[in-house]
Formats: C-alpha cells, sequence, structure tokens
C-alpha cells in the first residue's frame, strides 16, 4: 500500500531544505540534492512504427523529430539541471514552468501557454506519490519524472503493439493516454483503502478492542491528502476542457472528459471512505463507550449492595466488651444473633437488587 | 429492504479486480466474469399497438423498427460482450459510453451525443442496487440492465393497457416514463427509512439500552450512500433540461421537469432522514452520559458515607489488648462505648446525607 | 404549538402508501383515502364590492366571473379529485400541477406557466402544517387547501371590511395578500419557540437537572423541518420576483419583495434558534460533564484517604497470636499501641489532605 | 459590555406581541406600547454653515430646505406614528419602507428607490441594538432610531467644528459619515470581546476549575448575533456601490468602499474570536478530562493495591476457632505468621506498584 | 518560530486604543504612539545600475527620479505621519490609502486606483507579523513596512548583484519581485509547523502522557490566523492578475500568477496541517479514553472480585458469641470451616474470573 503520509513527511523536509534559499531570482533551477540521476528517454511516433531510444542524448532524440511526426520524451530523475534547461530550450518551455518541474512540491494543475499545455500531476507508483510534469504540444510531449518507476506500464505495452490510435492520432492523444494512466493507478490505492474499511468495520461487530482506531485516523488521514491531489486533478483536466489551441482536436476532448469522469469517481470513492473512517471512528466510541457504561454499571452495583454489608459485618466484628454491660453489643450476645443479623444482610442485599431491577440497571 | 451498503461491498471487489486490469485501450470493453446472462426484449410502439419480442436476436429486434416508429430494447445481463459492441453498432453509440455500459460502478449521469442522449443510473429494484444505462434517440431507446428484474413493471403494464401518451408520444416521452420510473423506485426506500426512524425514535424515549446505535449508524451510512446516487442523478436529470436537441420535445421536457422535482423532493426526505438520524444517535449518547452520571452520583453517595463509618467499625475491631494499659481502646471498655460508637456513625452519616442534599446530588 | 415532527410522521404513512401505488401514468390524481371532504368558497371581487359564496358549486362560482372583474376561488380539502380535475380544465391547469395539489407532500416552490402561476406553499393552521397550493393568473386566484381552517382569516377580514387596494388591484395583489398570510403565520411559531428556548436557557443556570435535554433536541429538529420549508419558500418567491408575465405587475412585485424580507427574517430567525438550542445541548453537557468531575472528585478523596486508613484498622484487627512469640503483633500488646496507631492514621489522612491541595483538588 | 443576547430577548417579546395582529394591511404603521417619545432634530448644512433646530417641529425642519442646500433630519424614538407617516409624505418614502422603519426588528439591508435609497443598520449604542433607519436623497438625509442616545456624536462634533467635507459635499457623502460612525462602533464591542478572551486563555493555564465555561458560551453566543448584523450590512454596503442614481457621486463611492473594507476587517474579527471562543471551549473540556483521568488513575492505583492487601487482613481476621482443628487459621497460631503475613503483603503491593509503573500508570 | 497568537494579542490592544479615538474625519492620518522611528530609504534603479541611498530625505530620494527611471522609496517606521502624508502627496496617493499604511491591522488586499495599485499584505520578519503597504505605478515603488526588518533581504541582494531584469523591467517587475519575497517567507514558518506536527505524531505513539495537547490547540489557531492571512492574500493576487493599467504589463502577469501559486500552495500546506493538528488531537483524546477505560475495567474487575470476599471475610469476622447458642457462627466452630470458608472464596473469585473472562474484559 501506498503511504503518502509517510512520503510527504520525508518529502517535506527536503523541500523545506531547499526553499530555505529562497530569494533566487524566478525561474532560476534549484537541484534537490537527493535528485535521482536524470535519464531519457524517447519513442519516436507515425505511421503505424515506433522508434524507442532507451538512456539517449537530447540531441539523438531531437533526432527523431526529423523522422516521426510525434515525438514522446521521458526524462526520469531530476538531478542533471542543465539538461532540463536545455530540454526547456529545444521545446520552448517557459523558465517558470521549468522551475515548477524542478520543485517536486507542486499541486495538480494545468497552465496554458501559446504552444503547448504544462500539466503537473501526482502519480502513484512504486509505493511513493511522484511529481509528473508533463508538456504537450504539436508533435511532441514531454514528460518529467522524479524517479525510474511509473505508471506508464501500459501505454508503453499498446505503444509496442503497435496501437494505432496512439501511432496515428496527434500529441494530444498520446498526452490523454498517459494522464489516462496516472489517474487510473489511483483506482487500486483507494480500492486497497475499501477492502481494509470493510474487514475494520467486521471487526468492530467482532471484538472491539481488537480494532486499531490509530489505523483508522491513519486512513482517513490518507485519503484526505489523495483528495488534495484528486480536487486539483480534476480542476486541471476542466482547464484542459476549456483549452482552445491547435494542438487540441475536439475528438480528444472526449477522451479527457473521460479522464475527468474517472476523476469524479474517484473523488467519490474518496468522499465515501472518508465518511466510511469517520463513521467507523464514530462507532468505536459510540461502543467503548457503551462498554465502558455497563462495567461501571457492574462496579457500582457490586459495590452499592456489597458495601453497607460491610459496614454491618464491620459494626458487628467491633471489640466492644458486652461484659461491662449490657449496651455493648447486645445481638452479639443474644442466641440468635447471627441468625438475625444475616438476615438482616440478606434483606438489604434483596431490596438493593430490587431496586436496581426497578431502575432497569440490571 | 435494500442493502446497498453490504451490495457496494460485494460490488467494489469485483469492480477492483476488473479495474486492476488497467492499460486497456480506451472504449475496449472487458465483461465482469460475474456478469449476469445477457438478454434481448425488443418492443415496438406506434399507433397505438405494441409489439413484444422477448427473447429475441438483435436482427429480429432491428426487424422491428421497420413497422414500428418506436423502438424500445433492453439488454438483460452484461456477460455477452459481443453483443453490446454490436448494438452500438447498430444505433451508432460512442465507443467510451458502451465502456461505461459494462463499466458497472459509473455514477449517474447523462452525456449529450449528437444523435443520442446516454443517461446512468442507479437502479433500486431487487434488494439491490443495479446501474442502469439509457440510450435515447430518434425513434429508439436502448436500456442496459445489469440483471433481470427492474423497476419498469409499471411502465410495461402501463404499455400491455395501451397508453395513449406512450405509443404516440415519441421515444423521448418513453425515455420519460423509465426514468421516472426509476426515480419512483427510490420513494419506498426511503419511506421504509423514515418509517424504521420513528420507531427507533419511539424505543429511545422507552428504553434506551434496547436501542440498537450501530443500526442508527448502518443507516446514516446508507442513506448516505443514496445521497450519492441522488445528487448526480438530479444533475443529469437538469443536463436533460438544458439540452436543445430534435430528439427531445418541449412538452417532453415538461415530464422531466416533474422527475427532477421527484429528485428534489427525494434529496430532501433524504438530507431529514441523515439529520434524524445523526439527531437520534447523539440523543442516545446524550441520555446514556445521563444514566451513567447517575450510577456514578450513586457509587459516589453510597462509598462516601460508608468508607468512613467502616473505617470505625474497623478501628474499633482492632485487637490492641486494653489489659496492657488503659490507653488501649478505652471506648471499647467503656459500658455505653457502643451505643456512643453508633451515635457517632449515624451523626457522621446524617452528615453527609445533609451535605449531598445540599449539593442537590440527591 | 405546532408539532411539525409528529404531524409529518402520521402524514409519511399516508403518502408513502399512495406512493406504493407507483406506475400510474403521469398526471392520473389519485386521491388520499383520509383526505378531508372538499369544499368551495368563491368571492368575486372589483368596484369596492365583495360577492362571497360558501359552499358553492363550481358552476355557480364560475359564474361570479361574468359580474366582477376578479375571482378567488378557495378549495378545502382534497377528497373529490372530479372536482379539482374541473376546476383544472375551468381555468386551463395543467395536469402534472394538479397532481401536485392532490400530493400534499411537495417541497414550496413556484412554477411558471403560460397563464398563470402556480405556488405551493406550507401553510402553519390549526396545529398542524398543510400544504397550499395556488394558482394565480389575469383575474383569478385558485387555492387548494388540505383541510378546513386556514390562515387566511386577515384577508377575508381586509377584503369583509372593503380594502381598496385588494378589490381595486388585480388577481396578483391579492395572491400577494394570501401569501403574504402564509408567511406571516410562521412567525407566532417561530416566535413560540425563542420564548421556550429563553425559558430552558435560564432554567439551565437554576437546577440543571431540571432542564430537558429530549426537549431541546426535539426543538432543534423542529426548527429543522421548518427550515426546510422557508428555504424553498423563499426561492419561490425569487422565482414570482423573476417573474415576466403580464398577469404580474411591477407594482406588486414591491410587495412580493416585502415578503421575501419577512422570509428572509424568518430564516435568520430560525438560524439562531437552531444555533442557540445546539448551544444549550452544549452547555447542558459541558455543565453535566463538570457535575460529574465533581462527583468523580469526591469519590477518589474519600476513598483514597480511608481505603489504607481501614487497611491499618483491618492489620491491627487480625487474630495473630501473639501468645505464641513476640513477633505476632508486637503493636497490639504495647502499652501505648493504640495511641501510636491512632497518630500513625492520622498523619497519614493528613499526608493525602496536603497532597489533595497541593494538586488542588480540593 | 454590550448585552446584545439579553437585549434581543427583551425585545423578542415585544415585536412578537405586535406581530400577532397580523393581517393588517401592509404599509399600516402600528406602534410599539413601549416606543420611546419622538424627537425631531434638524440640522441644515451647505456654505460652511450648519444650523441646528433641537426638538424642532416638522415644519420648522423642512423650512430650513429652503435655506440650506442639505437637510439632516434626525427622529428619535418611534411613538409618534403620525409624525412618521407625515414625514415620509414630506420626502415621498414608500409605505412598505416606513413599516419597516417602526418595526424594529429588520434585518441590515439597502433598499434602492427611484429618488433615494433606504438603508437599514443595527446601531450599537448606550449598552443596546437598536434599529437605525437611513434615507438620502438629493439635499437630504433622513434617519430613525429608536431611542435617545446614538453613535453620531463624532460626526455632529465634526459638523460643530465646520468639517468641510461634511458641508460642501452631498448628502451621499453625510450618509456615508454617519453610516461609517456606527460601523466604527462596533470596533469596541468587539475588540472587548478580545481582551476578555484573551484574559480567559491566560486564566485557563493557570487554574481551570476557575475558569467560567457559561461566560466562553454566552461570548460564542454574542458574536454569533453580531455576525448576523455584520454579514447583511456588509451586503447592504456592496448594494450601495453597486448604486446607479443621482444622489450618489462616484467619488462619494469611494468612501463607500472604505466602510465596507471595515466591514470586513470586523467580520474577520468576529470570525477569529468565535473560532478562539469554540477553541478555549474544546480546551477547556479536554484539560477537565484530563484531569479527570489523572484523579480516576490515582482512585484505581490506590483501590487495586489495598482492596486484595483489606482482603488478606479480613481473612486472617476471621474467629475461625483454632482450638478446635489445626485446620483453622493455622498461619495465625505460627510463632512467625505476623512477620509472614506482612511480608506476604509487602511482596503483593510491590507486584502490583511494578505492574502499574511497567504501564506507565505511575 | 513566529507568534502570531501572541503578537496579535498585543497589537490588538495598541490598535483597539487607537480606534477609541473613532469619530475622527476619513483619511486623517493618527500615529500609533509606539510606532517605531521613520526612516527613508531609495533606491534607483535602470540600465543595469542602482543607487542606492540609506536613511535619505525625502528630497532626496525624489531626486533620485531624475537620473533613475525606476525608484524604489522604502519606508520603515510610521511615527512620522508628516512624512508618511509628504510622500502620499509626491505621488499622488489617495488620503484613504495613506489612512491604511498608518492603521496597522488592515486585512491583506489590493485596491486600484487610477495610476498605482495599492497592495496591503501580512509579512513575517523578525519574530512577528507586520504589515507591509506597498503601491507601484509607472516608474516608482513604495513601500510601507511598521518596523526595521522585512522579508526584502533576497531582493536586495540580487539588486546588489545587477540582476538584470530588476533593473531593465518595470516597475512592476519590481513589485513582483517584492510581494514574491513576502509570499515566500510564508513557507519555512509554514514549514516549521509541518515539522512539530510530525514530531508530535510519533510522540503520541510513544507516551501519550507526554503530548502538550495545549501546543496542539495553539498550533491549529496559529495556523488559523495564517490562513486569514494567505486566504485574502490570495485575493489581493487575483485582483492584480484582472488588472488593466498601463503600469502592469502582461509579461510581469506571468509572475504574478506563479505568485498566486505559491499562495494556494501555502493555502494547501496549512489546510493539511491544520486538519493534521485537528486530528491529532481527535486521536490523543480517543487515545487517551482507551486509557481511561483500561483503567476502569482493571478497578471494577479488582473491586468486583475482592468486595464479595471481603464481606466474606467479615462475616466470619463478626464476634457472635457461639457459646450462646448453637446458632451463632456455626461455620468458625467447624474443625474444618476454615477451609471450607477459603474454598468457598476461591469457587466466588474464580467463577467472577470465568465470567469476565466470558464478557471479554479480561
Amino acid at each position: 500500500m501506498i503511504d503518502l503520509t509517510g512520503h510527504n513527511k520525508r518529502k517535506r523536509k527536503r523541500e523545506a531544505a531547499k526553499r530555505s534559499a529562497i530569494g533566487a531570482p524566478p525561474g532560476q533551477l534549484v537541484a534537490d540534492p537527493q535528485a535521482s540521476q536524470s535519464r531519457l528517454t524517447a519513442i519516436g511516433l507515425g505511421d503505424g512504427a515506433a522508434k524507442r531510444l532507451e538512456g539517449c542524448t537530447l540531441v539523438e532524440a531531437l533526432a527523431l523529430r526529423e523522422t516521426c511526426p510525434k515525438l514522446w520524451l521521458d526524462c526520469t530523475g531530476l538531478a542533471d539541471i542543465a539538461l532540463v534547461e536545455q530540454i526547456g530550450a529545444a521545446f520552448g518551455l517557459h523558465p517558470l514552468a521549468l522551475e515548477d518541474v524542478v520543485n517536486t512540491d507542486q499541486r495538480p494543475k494545468c497552465e496554458v501557454y501559446e504552444t503547448y499545455a504544462f500539466v503537473v500531476l501526482r502519480m502513484l507508483a512504486g509505493g511513493e506519490g511522484e511529481q509528473l510534469a508533463l508538456f504537450f504540444g504539436t508533435g511532441f510531449v514531454v514528460t518529467f519524472q522524479e524517479r525510474a518507476g511509473d505508471a506508464f506500464a501500459p501505454v508503453r505495452k499498446r505503444i509496442d503493439k503497435g496501437a494505432p490510435r496512439l501511432s496515428s492520432g496527434g500529441a494530444d492523444y498520446l498526452a490523454y493516454a498517459l494522464i489516462d494512466a496516472v489517474v487510473d493507478a489511483y483506482f487500486p490505492v483507494v480500492d486497497g483503502h475499501g477492502t481494509r474499511l470493510d474487514t475494520i468495520e467486521d471487526a468492530i461487530f467482532g471484538d472491539i478492542d481488537a480494532v486499531q482506531v490509530p489505523e483508522l485516523h491513519a486512513m482517513r488521514r490518507e485519503l484526505f491528502v489523495m483528495r488534495r491531489y484528486l480536487r486539483p486533478t480534476r480542476d486541471a483536466l476542466s482547464a484542459i476542457l476549456r483549452l482552445d489551441r491547435p494542438f487540441l482536436t475536439t475528438e480528444t476532448k472526449i477522451y479527457f472528459a473521460d479522464v475527468q469522469d474517472h476523476c469524479d469517481q474517484l473523488v467519490d470513492l474518496n468522499d465515501t471512505y472518508r465518511e466510511t473512517a469517520s463513521g467507523l471512528i464514530d462507532l468505536h466510541m459510540t461502543l467503548s463507550a457503551a462498554k465502558t457504561n455497563e462495567v461501571i454499571n457492574l462496579l457500582t452495583i457490586v459495590s452499592t449492595i456489597f458495601i453497607p454489608l460491610s459496614f454491618l459485618a464491620g459494626v458487628w466484628g467491633m471489640n466492644f466488651d458486652p461484659s461491662k454491660s449490657v449496651w455493648n453489643m447486645p445481638l452479639t450476645q443474644s442466641p440468635i444473633g447471627y441468625p438475625i443479623a444475616l438476615t438482616m444482610m440478606a434483606v438489604i442485599a434483596g431490596g438493593l437488587l430490587l431496586f436496581f431491577r426497578r431502575k432497569r440497571w440490571i
């Protein structure tokens, strides 16, 4: 299961460290010292054929554009700031956008420039949430990932199989396929939370003490974090749908609308699970309190019955000397004192039991 | 009563299983292995007459279009993916829409295409909530249900009786009648929750311990789930009302507005019952706490009175040897020691009772 | 005081029973078996004079239109479905609107048709909330009430007194006067809740146990129900103000704006009282908890002081035989054993009291 | 400090009494029997000079208009209904607006008429919140106050000093100055709440029991009431800013925007203090619960240690006769029985202490 | 760490004191008696060179405008009201804006005038939050700070280094750089809260009693205060982006959009941390309650087992005289009385243990 909370904790420290260097002019890129090694993969698409260059240089990658109408340039690892800047120069990307590529704590968003769109998403892959920066314009898609390991495996498989729409469609369709893969990767994670909640719910009616309330709290927080990714993702997709640029066809917009639909579904599931988690926390609290009440009830009944009886036993166990006067502990000297005492105790106990019964406490 | 929560749990597992096959190209249909057997029913309407073909083939069904100006094609069970694709081809339905037909965890929605509208609803029937996908255009209504058993019985009865508007009206009126039947089927379910809540409310003032708090929690959740169906259903109806296509007449829109009104009423009832359930949970907690307070009160009063008295009895029950000196337990050797001791105890008890009375604890 | 909650409970059952007959074609009227007997009252207005026909037939009522420029037809009781349909036919009312007249669980709303407006309101009268359906167009106002007894008494009085604007103004002004009377009838009910809350607030600072928390919960719910009437009433009035039809003059709209203002005031008061009720429930809980804490405090102090002392008394009350050896209970054999023991007990008690004092528990 | 809650309580009763006379035709003024005596003050402004007539008649006041381009007519006390109607006639004010002047439980609002604007505000003055109704048009400002004592003192002082803008500006600037004074009078009240909350916060960390929770609840309610005044006041100012009439210059709008800014600031402060009050109530509850837990902890530890020991003491204090058999209480007859018993007790107590220590309870 | 809450407390008193002087005409400046000494710094920018005058007079500063196309005039300390008014006159600033400069409790906002924009921000610097008022128009930026010490160090460093865009760009770019520095200064503060929350979260699972709940409450409040700064800051930036004046170029707007993005990120982080703080408070409460339940459980079990046993020991320790009759305490006289008694006690204890085990309490 993806641990967004813990991951965020670690990331927060690194980003905070970087940010402490505030005051740099805007658009100046500062590398995260812990960033992964950069590595380029270029895939040229067109005419039903696909050429893939793994670990190539930027020059080799750009050369592909001459033979292929469509280029997908994928850069994993952001340690090589110079490379990011060269890519930016090659495709005419705005320095502020490149700054967001390198600062990996952006919120999901879509910014529209004259000749390309810039999309930032959170990609759940390899047990962590990493930032994906995606640029697409006429004939190219450029993606920047924080590290190796991504949610694009199914897209690559379809390219390898020679999927017709991917090779014949525009770069916008390729961008759609990638974004769709990123959004769909949320489903197993959200589903995992759902399954875990179902298990906990069953447990709550079995043995309430076995339920891990902290886990429910953690899950609610995790879902809260995920919601903070999904909501702006939805807004980014709306921005894409409102986009009116030649590099995005109306046909492809129908596909983006479908991704937005998935996003709505995810938000919906997320809300349901958060509500469920809250409901289970509430229910646990209610059942816990009910159990404590039951315990206190028992304590009270037992105490209230036996405390007066023990007092009586204590009184008749006092050492006042009956030989000094007839006033001292007369009952203990009576031949039927003991039976009388026991009867009195039984009467008191019975009376209290009746009282509790009438109060509906037992 | 319909168990949406449990039903969703089971469904979630199946859908999660399907979704794990992410990466398929969009518009490619994947059947749920547990989907029901597909079965076609075609009803041709027009000129006051209706022809019904049960369990027919697609070819037979389409043949009806030649003789009847209006066709309702109903497909129950989604196991036969090929059939769904053929129906899609016959009526020119978009692949992405067909994908939503087969993936049965869509949110209620309305998508408008050039020649038809695509409506997804949650249908409460046969003890579960199933997905209904409905397409309507000029001269046809196509419905896809997850399984046999639906909320359309009243519409079929009216067709059999030869209802004039159903046979003479357009396909849009038929679509309205079907959607109206689906929405109206929520009323008995919501009413059932209302009745149950009334019963619980009466119980809460009778014997508070007999009230099943978990049931209230479950009901609140069930109502929450239902609300998640109703709100987007309302949005879907708004989309239909905003629709400006030749296949939907202004006259029929008045009827759709009426369905929307019912939807508002349902949301309203739902909100009321959720508020009521929350209020009852709160009230139960308050009354429970009040009872516990009363119990603790009694415990404290009894303990506080008897503990000092028992201590005194213990003191006078000690075995210090009075024969050794006159300082040892002098009172026990006094002729009126015992009455003095009992009087002291009575005075202390009385004083404490007065103290509690002044504190308004008894 | 009006008991909306209880009233709703009873009504809910009847409506649920009716609704179980779902599947009827739209616009077909089904009478509630428990509906009141129908009775017509027609008032013809114009030229400063008013003619009133009580318990008349529809034909007699319509005849008034020939002599009077303005007709108010009031139908109380909805048992006679045929009569409702005849009235609908006489004034050209839409079947779906008539269906809403007969199904008396509509939300307040305003629907605009070509020649008339259809307004549904909740009328508080005679201890219950009943549905008022009001149609107004050029020269007529038609009202349908669930039963006899209404909030229109002040309007009738003004008609009897020959109020100039009522007789000389249009039907829209008459409609305004009626709707104004319905809305103003909420004030005494809301004021009643305010007064009751003031009383409870005073009680809470007097004797907290005397406060009826369930009553506060019930009041909060009652106010919640009322709010669900007021909000859509406000929306209905907005719809009237946006209305652009010849049967509603700009002059009368100023009066409708005034009703809307009253509605805002009611919503405002309602919100305040709901907030107050919630605040009082919270305050009661806080004060209750404070009292319980005080009780537990006392229990702890008394127990903690006396339990060790009682233990010591028990030890010195053991029956170990001092004649067997000098090790057995030596203190009890000492001439000053008893004073020493009592001193030890006093020291312990004093120490504990000091400890509690320093902890600020006493 | 201003006691809005209590003031509202008293007012509510009077208004409810008045409203019970529902059914009066609209625009008919009904005096509150407890209304203050009416008194007119007229101030004529213009050419740097100001003429003031205190306690004048309406005729004298209107005569000022002939010599002064600008008239401020201030009416304190609403007992004289006839006077209100005459003023309304003299300035052409709408009967519905005059009705709102007399019914002093209006929400703050701004209504725009053809030749004047009608503003209703809540004025905090003299320890209570009273209604201020203000009309302003070309050359006149008319104000109606519930009673003597207002927030206008600073404006009068500036007039007396011959403030240039007040005498040379239009009536709109005078209206601005008055409304500004009313809004600014909220600051000391809100500041007062802030100061009181700071004090309580300090107290909460000192001696928690000394904190008056009911006061916090009362303060939260008071702030809630004030918010219900401020929000519609802000809306009223927005309405003034949107106003497009000759009697309001663009220049003066900048000043009104400044008042709106103050209003925002007040809403902001109010929200902060309400949040603070809620936070302090929460914190008090948390700290109280922590203290109770500590108390219960101590009770449990003391009880759990001494109850078993006391039981043992009780067992060895039983009167089974050792002379009857060697099985009866053998330890008490042993020469080292007492030391053994005490050792056993010490071991048990030590074990329990260790157990509690390991559980981190001590 | 910045202590906004405490700082606000101190400031509130001063501002409340100032405001008590209400009634001053608008636009009249009143100095805060505790305001810092005023000091001017002028920086002339242009042609890649920068001239800086520290502690200059206003005349010297204005003289720079003749040689440099761009002037940044920075005034720290607001004690010298006359200076503020002279600066206002020199740049044509509106009196109401100058009033806001001097009253340092404004909310962040942007007001647009004909020839300049007026921006108010909260600047976190030197351990406190101070108000920054910034005016920018063609060729000038004027900033007013409450006291020495600001967030502009990085901008000054870049000016000293001769940053090309700062010297060649317009005054709008300089304004952007300053506002960006102010907004970026929030990051370390927000990050600090995040780090502290992480620490507390770890502690909560270690030793719950060591967690400082009041600190969590304080942090939540601090974050609430910061949010009240950030939200209107975001609105102010939106206002700048909507601005259509010659002194703001489209190119610079892209940079302002970037600041807005940072603002969104801050609001987002802030919301997350507030949610986290609330979640930790909840979790602490849940775990505390769980611990108390455990404690009460133990108390009940120990008490319920030993109280009846102690009662029996008390009964057999009574001093009824067996020599008076055979009915008095027969068991104590039996040769096997003691073993029987102990066995009975063991059976009772065992039975209760079984009962608790079956109840799952142990």
